[in-house]
C-alpha cells in the first residue's frame, strides 16, 4: 500500500493542473492524493510556505508535494527533502517554499535534487514541472523508492531559506503585518508578534486597530456583526476579523501591509 | 475498512480548511474524504441545510460531516446524530444546519453532544471547530467507535430547527421565494412550491415570471438562448432560469426575495 | 478493485453537482473519483473537448467521465465509448465533447447509447444526466460491466465530431487562434500552429504578437515581469503568456480572437 502524498499549489481549481498531477501520481501506482490547497495566491511562495508549514501538522507523515514556482524552467532547483522529525519527505521547488514546513519538523536530514531525475516524464516542459518532475518523484516516494534514487545528493545546508517580515513595538503599540488572509477576509499577523504584544494591550477588553476601534476576542461571535476583532487564530497566531464581514476589506489591507494595534 | 465519511461546509476551495480537516480524518485512518460541496454562501446555516438534505440521498450510509457555523466558538452545542433510517450519522454544529438532512432520514435515533469530545484536538481553536471537534469526531465514527463513547447524550428533542420561507397563493399567483442558486444563476424555489401551484398555471405554455413573459419547459433549451424557464429542477423542487445565462443576474434576485409566477 | 473514473465538467465547485456525482459512484462500489478539471468554462463544448484531449494521456487507463452539456434533457444522446488504443472507455454527451479525445486513442472500437440505459436513475432529471445517467453508467463500467449491457449499440461514425479554427500564414505572419486560457492568463494556440509557423519567426529573439513586441522564450521567466512571451506550452502548443502576468487580459483576448504573430 502506497504512502499518503499530500499536495499543495497555487494551480487554483479552474484548471485541470491539479487533476492532471493527480494523474501522473495514479499512473506510478499511488494516490489518491489529499489536496491540502490550491488557491494560495499565485506565485506567492511565502504565503504558500505559511500553508504548508501550519497545515503540515494536522496530516500524517507522509510525501509532501507543494508547488508554488514563479521560476519554473529557470535554474533554481527542484528537490525532495527527508525531515528529521518524523517520516515525512517534501518534495518541490528550491525557492523558500518548503524552508519554513522543514524546519518546523526539525530541519533536513537528507536532501536529493530532482530536476533530472530518473523518473521524470520525459519530455520536461520548461512551464509545468508540478508534472513532469515533482509528481513522478512524489508518486515513487509514496511507493517506496529510496530517496536517493531519484536524484542527485545535495548539501542542505545550501537550501534556499525564507524571509519574513518582523513585528515590533512602538511603545505600547505593536506593530505588526498582514501576513496572509484567508477567504473570509480575516487577516493572519505574523506568528511571533503575540508573544511580543506589550503587557498594555491586554488580552481582553477594548483595543484600536489601524486607528480603529476593536476588542479582544476569543472567537467572531464576541463582537456584534460588522466590528472588529482581534484573536488568537486557529493556528495560534494573532489575528483581525470583523464578525460576518471581512477584515481585509474593510481596512483596505495589502499582503505585509502594517497592522497597529494600540490602546483604546 | 473505514466507513465512507462525506463533508460539506463553507469553507471554501481557496484556503487550507478542507484540506486540513482531510488530513486530521487521514491521522485517525479513515478516508478518503468524499467532498459534497464547500462552496456553501459563507455563514448560510439555511443554505447549507438545503443542499445537505437533497445531496445525502445520492451518497451510500456514512458519516456525513456538515460545517456551516457562525456561531462557532460560543455556546453553541456540536453534535453528533444517528439516524432513524439507514445507517447514517451526521456531524456538525447545532444550528439548523443538519435538521433537514435528518428529517429527510427519519428524524433522529439518538444523538451526543461532542464539544467536550474525548477525541477533539486539544487545544480546541475557538474559531475553527471542524478542524477539532468535528473531523476528528467523524472520523473515529467511520473507524467504528460507538456513537456515545465519542460525547454526552443529547435529548434529540432539543435539537435546533430550521425555518423555511412558506410559498403562498394569491388568485391565480404562486408566490414563492428565492431559496438558492447555482453557479449557472439557475434560481430554487421552496420544494413545496410546486405542489402549491394555482391550476391556472398550468404545466406547459406561457407565464408571467417576476412580470416577465416566461414558459414551462422541461430543460434549458426548451427556450431559445437568453429567455426565461420555469422547470422542475434535479432535484423535483420549482426552479426559474434563463437558458445559458443566469435568471439570478437577470431578475436582480437575493435570497428569500419573493418570485411571482402568474398567468401569461 | 475497481477501475479508475475519471471526471471532467463544468459544474464548477461551488454547488454539489459533483459531489453528488462522487456520491453516485460511491453507491455503486466503485471510486473514490480522480477530478481531472471541473472548471471548464460554462457550457463550452470545445473547451472541455480540447483539455480532455491532452489530460487524458496523464492519466492511467479507466473511465473518463466527461459532462459539458449545454444540450441536457434533448434529443442529443448520451454514450460510452470504448477506444481502440488502450484500454479506455469514454462516457458523456454525444456532442463532440469526447470527439478529440477519442481520436487521440485512435478511434472509438465500440459505442453504445446510453440515455436509456438500465443502470440509470430513474426519474432521469432533464437537467442532470450527470447524476442520473453518465456517473451510473460510469461507476458499473468501473466495476466491470461490459460495455454493451449498459445501453444500445451504436455506429460509430455517426457520432457528433468537433470543428477547430485553423491557423494560417500570411507572408511571414502566423495567424493562429486563441483557444484557450488558463488561471494565469495564458493563451493557447492551435496545436497545428506551431508546425506551420513560418521559418522567418525563428525559435528564438524577438517577435511581435498583435502588434506589440515579444520574445520567443522556453519558460515564463525568459522575459522579464510584464512583458509578452511566446513559447511551447506544457502540451507541446504555441502559446502566448506575461510573465508574472496575463496575457489574455494584457492584449484582450476573447475565445477564438486571432493572434497574428509575425517578425519584431
Amino acid at each position: 500500500m502506497a504512502r499518503l502524498v499530500t499536495f499543495l499549489s497555487d494551480y487554483g481549481w479552474e484548471d485541470d493542473f491539479v487533476g492532471v498531477c493527480h494523474g501522473v501520481v495514479a499512473r506510478a501506482g499511488a494516490g489518491p492524493v489529499l489536496d491540502l490547497a490550491h488557491g494560495v495566491p499565485r506565485h506567492d511562495v511565502r504565503a504558500g510556505a505559511l500553508v504548508l508549514r501550519r497545515a503540515l501538522p494536522y496530516c500524517p507523515p507522509g510525501v509532501h508535494l507543494a508547488v508554488v514556482d514563479p521560476g519554473v524552467g529557470t535554474a533554481r532547483r527542484g528537490v525532495a527533502l527527508a525531515l528529521r522529525e518524523e517520516d515525512r519527505v517534501l518534495v518541490g521547488p528550491d525557492n523558500g517554499l518548503l524552508a519554513l514546513a522543514a524546519e518546523r519538523f526539525g530541519g533536513v536530514r537528507e536532501a536529493v535534487e530532482v530536476s533530472r531525475s530518473p523518473v521524470r516524464l520525459e519530455p520536461v516542459a520548461a512551464t509545468f514541472h508540478g508534472r513532469d518532475v515533482f509528481a513522478p518523484v512524489a508518486a515513487r516516494l509514496a511507493t517506496g523508492a529510496p530517496l536517493r534514487s531519484l536524484g542527485e545528493p545535495l548539501d542542505p545546508a545550501g537550501l534556499v531559506g525564507l524571509e519574513l517580515p518582523a513585528p515590533r513595538v512602538e511603545g505600547d503599540v505593536l506593530v505588526a503585518h498582514a501576513v496572509g488572509f484567508d477567504g473570509y477576509g480575516n487577516v493572519s499577523l505574523e506568528s511571533e508578534a503575540g508573544a511580543l504584544a506589550p503587557s498594555a494591550l491586554g488580552r481582553s477588553g477594548a483595543v484600536r486597530v489601524a486607528g480603529r476601534p476593536a476588542r479582544w476576542g476569543r472567537t467572531f461571535a464576541d463582537v456584534p456583526p460588522g466590528e472588529l476583532l482581534v484573536y488568537e487564530d486557529a493556528y495560534r497566531s494573532l489575528a483581525v476579523a470583523v464578525n460576518r464581514g471581512s477584515a481585509r476589506a474593510e481596512l483596505g489591507l495589502r499582503l505585509d501591509d502594517e497592522v497597529r494595534i494600540g490602546p483604546a
